[in-house]
């Protein structure tokens, strides 16, 4: 496996393109689409909060025969809590996506981040779309990238390459979730030739091992989503190095918006050992990550034993506190936090980012 | 029911002090003495955290048979994960007050909030529990309450009358719970005339309504405890409005906690009607009270909709969303923010603080 350039558009048969349509208020990029040259074999992860925004709505929809071949993005309003209209929007994003590509509706996967409740300026949209298709290219990536940023101070773009095989993403998202602005959205595509169901398989086992171990604030999102398509164009089937390479690229992308956290200074690495099973090694792993004392203790550079011992013991996970040993590497850009349980052979890792001013800053006056 | 002043010392037949014994840097009251004129029937509720301060250990062990006469306590140190040693020193504590108040020692309460992993002198102590006997007096709540403050702005204390039986607190904490330092601690007083059990019925009912429904930082202490004297000095027996009224205190005590939660500007009142049960409605109150995001927009005045929206969702509470309904009033000093879930008619109330910048410095230094 080996990194290369292109984001999305690296692997073959996938342009990307990002513009200005209007919906912020400071002028910056916020609609973005993803066009795969067929049609391709998809998978989503969705948001569990059980207000949901009406694109997760009409994506999960669009997602029920297993292929996608576009994703239409808009940043700025989420269109959520917006009733039967937000609705009637988010499917029409779909029709004039699939209207300007030649495509069916139900091959256009749809997200929106920004804030809630509030009705989808839908003439800026249409424009938008419009004149998005125009500027779909290989190279498309960055400004896709670009164009699904809320409070994200960058974006976030990875491609690696294996054997034949590509595989790109790119993600946004600098609170874990934030209804008011920062969900979390990934997006990656590979030229890789896979059966849906083992897509699918491969997603949920990748983000299982990622952003669901990504924490900036504890808030599940209405909006969360991570979509893969996979276009067969590389003519190569995955093997065992794929599944390595598309964890890599989740991980990637997961540790990139813990560290563009909101406010945040820091990455946060937590890894969890000699836990009885997985699930208990996630259960401390996000006790750390989630922790307000534990994160402002990694701004303050307070390495603060009481802190680890408390949001340790505050969950179920079975722990040897005789052989329970910790340790916590103070960096200038991360902070690792190693601890062992010592009960049995589980592992896993997390990560999240330090609790500043900035964070309560940003948060406090969102809106206004 | 009627206000009245005293505190702890309010009921018949109880005297309390606070002194400085200098575990506190600053030379701020460290040790508190809360005393019974006879054995009072007493209970205890405690820290679920795994991890357990020495001196809960020690009060669990001596609250067995149901019986206590006397709260030894420090503040500035929490004689948590500090091994043999550290469980000696506890016991050791309530000997030395048994020693001098001529008990014996099962029938004194322990408790130690502050910093954890660091062995509590015990020089300092014992020269303290020496001396603080001699400063018992019926007026002594406000000292008591002084003395076992940690990072509390102000001390917390509450008395009520309920026909001839009068009920008196005092507490502490302002985070939830805070191993490195605000470990949450409430201490009542009654002279009603009680048996154990209905009196243990009583304190976790009330807990389960008050302490329990308060957060500052979701964060789950090593030594949290809340204690009820009841020594029958008033020679009657509780009815109905006792419960009431000491449900009153213990609301009252938590409330003061929330207000008081470290670095926070105001309080934050949840209440949640129309729900399925109680164990949904207390769900969403946590989710509220616990919610970064709504706790910066608190702060910031900010009426964001989609921060109330995300966190009654990511709940598992049952919501008819026809019908969900709330609103937030923001007030001086407090916002209130009522949700209704539209399915049945369980309720719940719950209290919390704004999350500022101050919170960030706090926690961010703690130590140095």
């Amino acid at each position: 496996m080996k990194k290369v350039k292109g984001g999305v558009t690296a692997p073959k048969g996938f342009q990307a393109a990002g513009i200005a349509c209007g919906l912020k208020k400071s002028g910056k990029p916020d609609l973005s689409l993803i066009v795969s040259a067929v049609p391709a074999v998809a998978a989503g992860v969705f948001t569990t909060n059980q207000v949901k925004g009406n694109p997760v709505i009409v994506s999960q929809d669009h997602l029920k025969n297993g292929l996608a071949q576009a994703i239409i993005s808009n940043a700025g309003n989420a269109n959520t809590w917006t009733g039967k209209q937000g609705l009637r929007a988010a499917y029409e994003m779909a029709e004039l996506a699939a209207k300007v590509l030649g495509f069916q509706p139900n091959d256009v996967l749809v997200t929106s981040t920004g804030v809630i409740a509030k009705p989808l300026k839908m003439n800026k949209i249409r424009a938008g779309i419009k004149q998005i298709a125009g500027k779909l290219s290989t190279t498309g990536s960055g400004a896709a990238a670009r164009a699904i940023m809320t409070t994200d101070t960058r974006p976030k773009e990875i491609a690696v390459k294996v054997g034949n095989i590509t595989i790109g993403g790119i993600a946004k998202g600098s609170g874990m979730i934030e209804p008011g602005m920062c969900t979390m959205h990934a997006f990656i595509t590979t030229d890789a030739v896979i059966d849906k169901r083992l897509l699918k398989k491969i997603l949920q086992n990748a983000v299982n091992k990622s952003f669901n171990l990504v924490s900036v604030d504890n808030c599940m999102s209405t909006s969360d989503c991570v979509f893969v398509l996979a276009n067969g164009q590389s003519k190569s089937k995955p093997g065992k190095s794929f599944i390595k390479a598309f964890e890599f690229v989740c991980e990637y992308l997961a540790k990139e918006i813990a560290r563009d956290g909101e406010g945040a200074t820091k990455l946060m690495t937590v890894k969890v050992a000699g836990a009885r099973s997985e699930a208990d090694a996630n259960k401390v792993v996000k006790s750390i990550i989630g922790n307000f004392l534990l994160k402002a203790a990694v701004y303050g550079r307070d390495k603060n034993v009481g802190r680890i011992l408390q949001a340790v013991g505050a969950t179920s996970a079975k722990v040897n506190w005789q052989r329970f040993k910790f340790d916590w590497k103070i960096g200038s850009k991360e902070d690792i936090i190693n601890v062992k349980l010592g009960v049995g052979q589980a592992l896993a890792k997390g990560w999240g980012c330090d609790l500043t001013e900035g964070y309560v800053k940003i948060n406090a006056k969102y809106r206004t």
